[in-house]
């Protein structure tokens, strides 16, 4: 891409001399030596002198232990034992599956803490990737009627995972025609309040949670997600395409009918648990800069903290280390989470929050015209732009700078405004590298322009040799340049902490976890971003899941070793200009 | 990079919309099912009515034949027991080695076809990956004295390989202060004419030539190699750090002292055997054309050929599908061939031999002031440039446009000019998509702003599970589209045709053996690059280590299926154009 600003000559990335300027911010010593030292949980609870009831620091060393050796021995336990199946959804492999828990009641072992119970019906949509790795999550940490969970999803491959448990699995795609009727009669079945919890793609997150809120039913989901069609209408303009343009709707959603029923939207790893690390590691860089600030309890309050404390943005700097045993065959899409997920977003245009100390725009670059106007987008596809960003374990690396609802729901949360004045605004986006054989896919589609492989994979845990999911946040720009604050989950310990999913997955359903525990404790607080919810309560139920926790200070920037052998179009003013960030 | 004729807006990659428009290069059943069925060797057989003394299409048969079977055992025999190595270059190691092979005088078995005799010393310069594999492909066919056979590198590692056939290996790296006074007693010790092969980096190409044909030796080379500094000199422009200033040294030195004993520039597999492919490629499309033209005699006859044919351009087209057993570890550059080599010319700036038919360049194009000015640079580093290209086995792909000495010596041999007057010339470059790991390893190397990995490593053919290095000339831009022509060779089939190498390193250790053959068969021919070689001669040498050499026509342009989602920046008015297949 070439520059706006000046009109130079437009170029590639410019390699540093390798053989005369080893990478400032990787010395010898290690790849992230640079790094500080992790900071202890003692550092980090001066992050919960906050105005959450609980009292989280504390806590969180009790529910570290809480968790249980070998959780996944408990999720063998039937809990409740469904004796009676509904009879208005009873299939053939239900009733099986009833009949055998009612014969063999196995005693209630529980090692893992129950946060709370869910006194209505429960219905999970969606039985893929993260479904799977949902359900002995709920298992373990709530009390629930077995008799009224069902699972539904329009592929039966995994029923027999729910079915064998003793709920049901109904089998069936949501569609704008059906889904009244289909889950009205669920959500009503019986006393309490219902729970839906949307892990599904190709259902419109809005229509589902309209639904459930005018049912008085909880709700959570972990994107905005639209009715299929949306993605890839090639009718469509490319702003009416964005994750902006989707949570507008939700937002809208919201402004004219505020509060009542919670329903959480946007709770997984990210969009969800970063918008809590974002919070944690501001609170952190406050006090290691000596602001003395009170933790924030309100919107207002937290945009102004992170204004005086100087951050210029964030990345979303997600590393996904973990390396499948096989090597990835010719026209296939391997990933470590949903490859249908990743395409819709990937195929949307790059969008991210733009900040107030932006100076220079991509020539492709469009703001919006309606709404909080927080975010703007490029004519391209996310998953073909580059960035360059930085995380503990590799360093320097590009990452995709991918759609994501967080991108724009964290830029226009840590708004600050004077009047209509705009004062302060953080840029935001996300610099995601994902496994290696997801960047080998990518180059494959775009190789192809476009032509989505033959074959579509998400690794379980049992194809992956080693790794770890590295995703935190990087707050850049302020007086100790850069900290990273995030989880670092391995695939071996999510082997010990839960079955049916790898770290990519249990980052996510453990942020559903948290999220449902928040809904549990908050029923009214209406449609919520994750940026509303109280980031310390939501990670004291997250972090047993998430592996190292940490934070580290980095003093690298998108300047380091550049340019290279080539002249390259850089601002040296200020190495945080997304000029320098964006790969041209 | 935006786009200078209009100055439209950048753009990424624009996808095709995965779920409206299959890739029509692509149809469902299977990859490459639009390329034509491949070409018999009897319809090869037409390229043979050449000038060259040789019947190549009847040999092409019997030489195919003649390879054994179990080549690898042939090998094993030690031709020449060494009794008493050369007082002055003996080392332990060697008078163990002889003193073995003196012991056991291995009878003298030989499937494989003798095409020639050295009658003075041979000097092999470097034991790298490609150096190890040219030695039993050296021992196979040639005669030579193996008293007089000394293998020079800096690195010992492999030596016993040298010493256990009971030749000297000198442990040594040549340097501009030493390289004459090692190299003169090595060449000039006893009668005949000497050979040398110079299969080494850092050294300098040009100076060993001419000491070489000062001394009456013959010389092969695989690439325009110079002393260290060069390619890492940040001091130096781009313009003095590009292939196209290497070659014209050589190109020079031809022009001031020419004929003389013959010295081969540039005969690997690529720079070196694709000049071979792209006559035969031509001679297929003219015959298929059915232009009727004789096999041409001169460089003017061969670019005219093209100009009649209707040819844009070329793409030295290769797809390394080579993949790893192990997954490639962080921080470690993996490749099937030389990672310093990879390194050297991916970190130099991108060139391409420039057609006439092309309309617009880049905007940090350069073109030269001086020499035959075939080609022009871009400032950015070729390993971080892409390119759309097509091969048979993937289909329409990216490719990396790295510098090499073919894309200029092509452009250069095909051009047709009427006195001063440029009339014609093809676009010529390479679009090279390497093995998966090495694919990693570049977005990791440039995600780090050009820091060198730990590591260098490359892979053996041990360490590789399957693949095939599919390794051809796309000449494209004529009335039937586009004709891929090639070598498809894989590592099952490496393994059994030669030891010490993979797919890919056999491709070059052949066209080595090749142009060696020639070199004894034309010894007074001066300084040659391999497009000024007898192709069909160098191809039958050849041929029996490439696999399947075949030609495949396809309808694919770097058009298809573009644009996506987001508009580009297109000439829709010529498919082959370079700003279509250039990746901005």
């Amino acid at each position: 891409m070439s520059d706006e600003t000046t009109g130079k000559a437009p170029k590639a990335a410019a390699p540093q001399k390798p053989a005369k300027k080893p990478a400032s911010a990787k010395p010898a010593n290690g790849r992230s030596a640079k790094a500080s030292t992790p900071q202890s949980s003692e550092t980090k609870s001066r992050a919960t002198k906050t105005s959450a009831a609980k009292a989280p620091a504390q806590k969180k060393t009790a529910r570290a232990k809480a968790v249980p050796v070998d959780p996944a021995s408990a999720d063998k336990a039937v809990k409740k034992p469904a004796a009676k199946p509904a009879a208005t959804r009873t299939t053939a492999a239900r009733k099986t599956a009833a009949k055998k828990t009612a014969r063999k009641p196995a005693p209630h072992i529980r090692k893992a803490p129950v946060h709370g119970t869910i006194t209505g019906p429960l219905v999970m949509i969606g039985l893929g990737s993260i479904g799977k790795g949902a359900l002995p999550l709920i298992e373990r940490h709530f009390e629930f009627d077995a008799k009224r969970f069902t699972v539904i999803d329009p592929v039966d491959t995994d029923a027999k995972l729910v079915t064998d448990r003793g709920y049901a699995f109904q089998k069936a795609a949501l569609t704008p025609d059906n889904y009244k009727e289909i889950l009205t009669p669920l959500l009503t079945e019986g006393k309490g309040q219902g729970f839906v919890v949307n892990l599904s793609v190709d259902t419109s997150s809005l229509d589902i949670m309209k639904l459930c809120r005018k049912l008085g039913v909880l709700y959570i989901d972990t994107v905005v997600e639209p009715w299929p069609g949306f993605y890839f209408d090639d009718k469509a303009s490319a702003a009416d395409r964005t994750n902006y343009a989707l949570r507008e709707t939700v937002r809208k959603e919201k402004k004219k009918n505020p509060g009542g029923t919670t329903a959480v939207s946007c709770c997984g790893a990210n969009p969800g648990m970063v918008s809590w690390f974002v919070k944690q590691a501001l609170l952190d860089i406050a006090a290691d800069l000596g602001l003395k600030a009170k933790t924030p309890d309100s919107q207002k309050g937290w945009a102004k903290l992170m204004k005086k404390a100087g951050v210029k943005g964030i990345h979303i700097a997600e590393r996904d280390t973990q390396r499948a045993t096989a090597p990835k065959p010719m026209d296939e899409f391997w990933n470590t989470w949903s490859v249908e997920g990743f395409l819709s977003e990937g195929f949307q245009p790059a969008e991210l929050g733009w900040g107030t100390h932006e100076r220079w725009k991509p020539k492709n670059a469009h703001e919006h015209k309606k709404g909080c106007r927080a975010a703007i987008y490029l004519e391209q596809p996310g998953a073909s732009t580059r960035v360059r960003t930085w995380c503990p374990t590799p360093g320097a690396q590009y990452g995709f700078l991918v759609t994501h609802n967080e991108a724009i729901s964290i830029a226009d949360y840590f708004t600050v405004e004077e009047g209509k004045k705009l004062k302060f605004r953080p840029t935001c986006h996300y610099a995601y590298h994902p496994a290696n054989v997801a960047v080998l896919s990518l180059h494959e589609l775009f190789g192809s322009a476009g032509k989505v492989q033959d074959k579509l994979h998400v690794l379980d845990e049992r194809e992956i040799q080693d790794g770890t999911d590295e995703l935190g946040v990087l707050l850049y720009g302020h007086k100790k340049n850069a900290y990273w604050y995030g989880s670092q989950l391995s695939i071996e310990e999510t082997r010990k902490l839960a079955p049916y999913q790898n770290a990519t997955g249990l980052q996510v359903t453990s942020a559903v976890l948290a999220g449902m525990v928040w809904a549990l404790e908050n029923p009214e607080a209406g449609i919520v971003e994750t940026d509303e919810m109280d980031h310390a309560r939501c990670l004291e139920i997250q972090k047993p899941y998430l592996g190292p926790v940490k934070g580290y200070y980095t003093d690298w920037t998108p300047l380091d070793g550049r340019p290279g052998f080539f002249p390259e179009d850089l601002d040296e003013t200020d190495p945080w200009q997304f000029k320098n960030i964006l790969v041209r």
